[in-house]
């Protein structure tokens, strides 16, 4: 006897994720999109590109789930045999599908480009599926179903899978999948670390009921706290998840920024739009980091004027206005140097606000006195100009985001 | 009859994965890891945070695999139900371990931190397992052998999993996995997409013998080939595979800038320190995305020395002295405001090259003459000042990382 089947299992095929050669992006986007519309991902299961695991893989997900999603092995080239291992799966055989055939025709004529003999091929299709029209790109996603359970298999390239899945896979599954009605909002924290924060909201914590969960996602920088209630229906559990919200806005209101993955980068960019304030950064050990995740917010060039990323010496000193004796005294990993560079180009770039970075990223730089990872941050606006010292920890990579996340979290608090 | 095991499945617990809010870094780390020590990884398996997911998978991984790595569930903070439910499928219970309690003790007090309730619990282990000191953290490891199948059980935080990898796991199981001798290249090309790639490489691809195996992977301005040769021993392995590689390189020399992963910017800093040139960026709308890229390089203070990110027009005629004239009469993106931004930053940097770049990344901003998209790359050494036109789509991350990788490929083909 076999138990009921439920939930969606996401298949990512392909070698390059089982040697960690790519991360599985498409995987993660595929369950926050299903997960927006409550369509519950039971598992995410990579690999390999080979006959064996495919039908493996399959066999294993058509005894318990009700939806499994495909990505991979669709592409024009010649390492794609997911084609020839779903016809053994579904019984098909491939023949050739002159819609599809046209539209390849067509997207390489409007791009001017001549059609290549493995572009042809990929009008050969199952003849026992559903064909889901791919706009992006030539490799047009497949819809079977089997032993009641449904398949959907769609090309690896992001923005080809992601448009068959915002077309066409998601509207058609929305009604598709029965769970219980649930809210679910994560709270983005920064300035405090996961166990400190444990304790201090731990009576609020301790009294969350039955039907309520609570995750802790730390990353540098940052701690997002994850609740998710169950209930009746979905009002109840929404009106029981902003109550555990407020309560908890009472214990650390100087710690949240904000709710449901926004980033502080976001964040700080409304804040700036409402007050109609400009924000330039000068920058060294992030090297233009700042600058960069704030210029990914559409809009930006409505509030962000510019940056200075002065990782030489001579330019913190010709570009930034730094007499070089100040920093051959204080070093420029320093107060000292941290307060001009913020100070100075807010004046240069005439805004309202700056922030500024100096510090030891690693491997190589440090001293006794100013081991790797010793950071100094900057601000400076109209009224006031101060920095503050850090002490990261002794990897690169982690350091420069720290930083970033740090410097954004005191850019939000001075707003 | 159950078939022989092998192979090692990874699986990762966490909902934060299975709702899209954390992608599965984790698990490409490990898998990168382990393939470099030619451990094979069968399948990576991301899991929800409940005993029945958990239970489950393990049931599953102990009829095919032959290691099961296993991380997540085991932080301070009391949304861990793995050490639980692990002593249900080793038939164990929790006793208090001392050896782990000093560790937690010492490492708080190492940092001047009050040990909280939640970290002592860290130190209740199950009864039957050996355990895996955690340098780096509180949580440690949990190694199980079970059915023949050995089972480790790791900390979630990317860190303290790396640390246990390395120092550990690795080491413990690199002679473990009994298979064949092989040898495996990525080759980085840039500058051709993947289906006028493959068509230029066809002949060259389609005489590959057996058991050689090639995947494309690509990715915004840049396409990997990867090459996989499985023979009687390494040494025949790798001289098959140097040579299918040299006699690609006489088909695309140009194309190709690197082998296994090393990015662009690792390639440009190598040229840079060879040639003892120093360069500085002018970014519009990259904004400073090309100078986080060089420096986020270990050793890029020896040849970068900074950076002016230009959002506004005004920081283009102000700091990189572009008169308001020119910018009025082509626009910001065109080839002259290009030209002289990468000459001027040049100049006023006084290094040996530069690179700008101005373009309309979206989703707003775009005209007729000018659709998003748009973009000129510039390029400026003491010999001469260029720049070129391109036309990436209509998505704002994918253009500034196109943008990226196609001002980095012009740096690299520049020097």
């Amino acid at each position: 006897m076999s138990k009921a089947k439920k939930g969606i299992d996401i298949i990512s095929i392909g070698d390059e994720l089982l040697i960690g050669q790519v991360i599985n992006t498409n995987a993660s986007w595929m369950a926050e999109k299903l997960n927006n519309k409550a369509l519950p991902v039971n598992r995410i299961i990579a690999i390999a590109d080979t006959s064996v695991a495919i039908i493996e893989a399959l066999h294993n997900s058509i005894n318990s789930a009700k939806l499994v999603l495909i990505t991979g092995g669709l592409g024009p080239t010649k390492d794609d045999l997911t084609k020839a291992t779903i016809c053994d799966f579904f019984d098909s055989k491939l023949v050739l599908n002159q819609k599809v055939k046209d539209h390849v025709e067509e997207f390489f004529a409007k791009r001017g480009r001549k059609l290549t003999e493995s572009n042809r091929q990929q009008a050969m299709l199952p003849n026992n599926c559903e064909i889901i029209t791919n706009s992006q790109g030539t490799a047009p996603g497949m819809y079977f179903i089997k032993n009641e359970t449904h398949f959907v298999f769609m090309p690896g390239v992001p923005f080809e899978m992601k448009s068959i899945m915002t077309e066409w896979v998601i509207p058609y599954f929305s009604e598709f999948c029965n769970i219980k009605a649930r809210a679910q909002k994560t709270v983005m924290t920064s300035g405090m670390g996961e166990s400190f924060l444990a304790d201090k909201i731990s009576h609020w914590e301790d009294v969350l009921p039955e039907n309520t969960k609570l995750a802790y996602l730390p990353s540098p920088g940052k701690v997002r706290l994850r609740l998710h209630v169950e209930s009746e229906n979905k009002e109840s559990a929404e009106k029981q998840l902003e109550q555990h919200i407020q309560d908890l806005n009472l214990i650390i209101p100087e710690l949240i920024y904000g709710y449901d993955d926004e980033p502080l980068e976001a964040v700080i960019g409304k804040l700036l739009k409402e007050k109609g304030k400009t924000i330039a950064t000068a920058e060294s050990c992030t090297g233009g980091m700042i600058a960069e995740k704030i210029t990914s917010i559409a809009g930006s060039s409505n509030y962000f004027k510019g940056s200075i990323v002065a990782y030489a010496n001579e330019i913190k000193s010709n570009l930034l206005n730094i007499d070089m004796a100040i920093i051959d005294e204080h070093g420029a990993v320093s107060e000292e140097v941290a307060c001009l560079m913020a100070n100075n180009v807010r004046e240069i770039m005439q805004t309202d606000i700056a922030v500024s970075t100096t510090g030891i990223a690693g491997p190589d730089g440090g001293t006794d006195e100013k081991p790797v990872g010793t950071v100094w941050i900057g601000i400076a606006t109209k009224e006031r100009v101060f920095a503050k010292k850090y002490q990261f920890g002794n990897q690169r990579e982690r350091n420069t985001n720290w930083t970033l996340q740090t410097a954004l979290n005191m850019l939000r608090k001075e707003l």
